[in-house]
């Protein structure tokens, strides 16, 4: 297993459609910020310390118990992966857009399931990131947690008895922690509701963002729900917050779901099939369309009209329309139009072998 | 062969698909009107009265002449139908809208391939009808002439030195003549075009209706081209003229097809095949968008873009989707949004045959 795997694979272990409440929630997520004491912050950095930096992570995640812990982590210098690779590492949230940017000493720690991620030097020196199928929010902050105390074994990690752990931007001083979860809510978007709870939700101290995360619009019915807050709470108590609420919001589509089944079931199943069919024949098709489709595929798995297909199926073939995948399948970089007609076509391959 | 047969049968010879200018050309009408002298038009007659004009009809239409000209020709008395039978009988386009609403002592005569239907005490005691498919007016009308002569053998219609045949409606006066075209015209209503080319239509002396006839839309890109004028004008000459006009139509349409498939190529491909999914997947599906429809899956037989569909199959389906036949497959009459869900399923029972 190695980094070329990575951008080869469309799938990940978090995509695999599996876990608790695999209805609703896709993922859960869990990032820590840590910074080295000694140097600067990323953004203030000169080359050189950028690179000890480097080299202090490699030497760290080489660690016996943390390989022991999680498995082999792969480093990976940005600077060797093509653009697209990098861009590919982006789509399967393995980096963020940032980290990208300006690959020079910025490196990737991952593990072959791609369930660990470590950004290195992005804005802040480390950035250990979990990433769970399901609702996992516990089990995945655990596993963070122990590979943070694994790594501070060899790392001195800025830490401030007043303030807690330092970061680079404010809002992460403390405990440094966002936990998040991605949720699919077809029905509470129907039903015109999914506002109102998001605008609740904004009020615990908790924020909402959409697929691509920060700034991004809730394409697909796809919302990302994470803490705002850092600060004055445990790690524990921001993860049973946000694990509190999301039990909540999973309660109220699943309850949305069924009123809408009972009372509008040939709406639905019209829908989803028409989903399906535009799926199977479009010859062009935007990112934007595509997630809506995928939602309501998802949406007729979740409610047994169509149970030919598997969540996993659906991640998998998200993942392959990214611009990033197509143009890796393409051989060369995309225009716009260009990209529609090889979404359009990907998708339709993927599913020739479903019979409905 | 019965009229049992054809209100069970979706297709008619006139819709098989085949006949000169079939990519643009449904169909070609020649309706003639006439009326018995010493008779009151239908409108003003009484009951023996039009019992007696029934039967004048009866025993005209039974020449042998006539018969070995156009096949045996079945006399039914359209009371001796359902409600459902006469509504087949209407969207078949063998009998009008106003002929089924009272059936009382009002008939039809219809050969067995539907090519001639003759409506005895609608509007005039005789509304003579041929329809063929493509774009044959000559031929049509010239059968229309053979009936009308071989009738006037045994009856005597109303005839006026000056103003030639009378008529029940003043519109009609004349030759009693109406000869009409089917069109589809999908790219010149893509092109806006439409609207430009059917005023031009007006202005000479020509109508333009929609696919139902007078003051109906044009659902489906279909229309439906005929002379207004019945006086003045001989029949060959009113059959020249909207003969001519069709052809500079249909060189209009074709040449705004080549241009839409040389620049837009990918945009109908994309028009075109998802029309087809929605068609093999959706659960509900209006008239109107069922007509829009079927119009893609014939433009796409056009253009090459759907080889495994042929003109016939659409036009039966057309049928098939059509209230009065859903409403016979259900064995009830049916609500609109249960009718609906049947055109639906209907229609995509049909296409699984397809493999596209």
């Amino acid at each position: 297993m190695s980094i070329k795997d990575t951008v080869n694979k469309a799938g990940s272990k978090w995509m695999d459609g599996t876990g608790p409440d695999n209805d609703i929630v896709i993922s859960s997520r869990i990032r820590v910020a840590r910074n080295i004491s000694g140097y600067p912050f990323p953004h203030f950095m000169k080359e050189t310390e950028a690179e000890q930096v480097f080299h202090a992570v490699q030497m760290a995640v080489a660690d016996k118990d943390l390989v022991t812990e999680v498995g082999k982590l792969e480093v990976t210098n940005l600077a060797e992966l093509t653009d697209n690779e990098r861009m590919i590492l982006v789509e399967k949230h393995l980096v963020s857009p940032q980290h990208v940017e300006n690959p020079s000493n910025r490196a990737v720690v991952i593990t072959a399931d791609e369930s660990v991620s470590i950004m290195v030097n992005e804005e802040d020196h480390l950035r250990i990131q979990c990433l769970q199928p399901g609702l996992q929010l516990e089990e995945t902050w655990d596993l963070a947690d122990k590979i943070d105390d694994l790594l501070e074994k060899s790392l001195d990690f800025s830490f401030c008895e007043k303030r807690g752990y330092l970061t680079s931007c404010p809002t992460n001083v403390g405990t440094g922690l966002r936990a998040s979860v991605m949720l699919h809510l077809p029905c509470l978007v129907m039903g015109k509701q999914v506002g109102k709870i998001m605008h609740a939700i904004s009020q615990l101290g908790l924020a909402v963002r959409g697929y691509y995360g920060e700034g991004t619009e809730a394409h697909g019915n796809l919302f990302q729900v994470s803490n705002q807050v850092t600060m004055g709470q445990t790690e524990e108590e921001i993860v049973k917050n946000l694990l509190t609420v999301t039990r909540q919001i999973v309660a109220q589509e699943r309850a949305t779901r069924e009123a809408l089944l009972r009372d509008n079931r040939n709406f639905l199943e019209d829908k989803i099939h028409r989903a399906f069919g535009a799926m199977k024949y479009a010859r062009m098709m935007t990112t934007r369309e595509a997630l809506n489709n995928f939602s309501d595929l998802r949406l007729g798995i979740e409610l047994g009209i169509l149970q030919e297909l598997t969540y996993g199926q659906i991640n998998e073939l998200i993942m392959l329309s990214t611009p990033a995948f197509l143009s890796k399948s393409a051989g060369h970089s995309l225009k716009s139009e260009e990209r529609d007609w090889y979404r359009a076509e990907t998708i339709r391959k993927q599913l020739t072998k479903i019979q409905i």
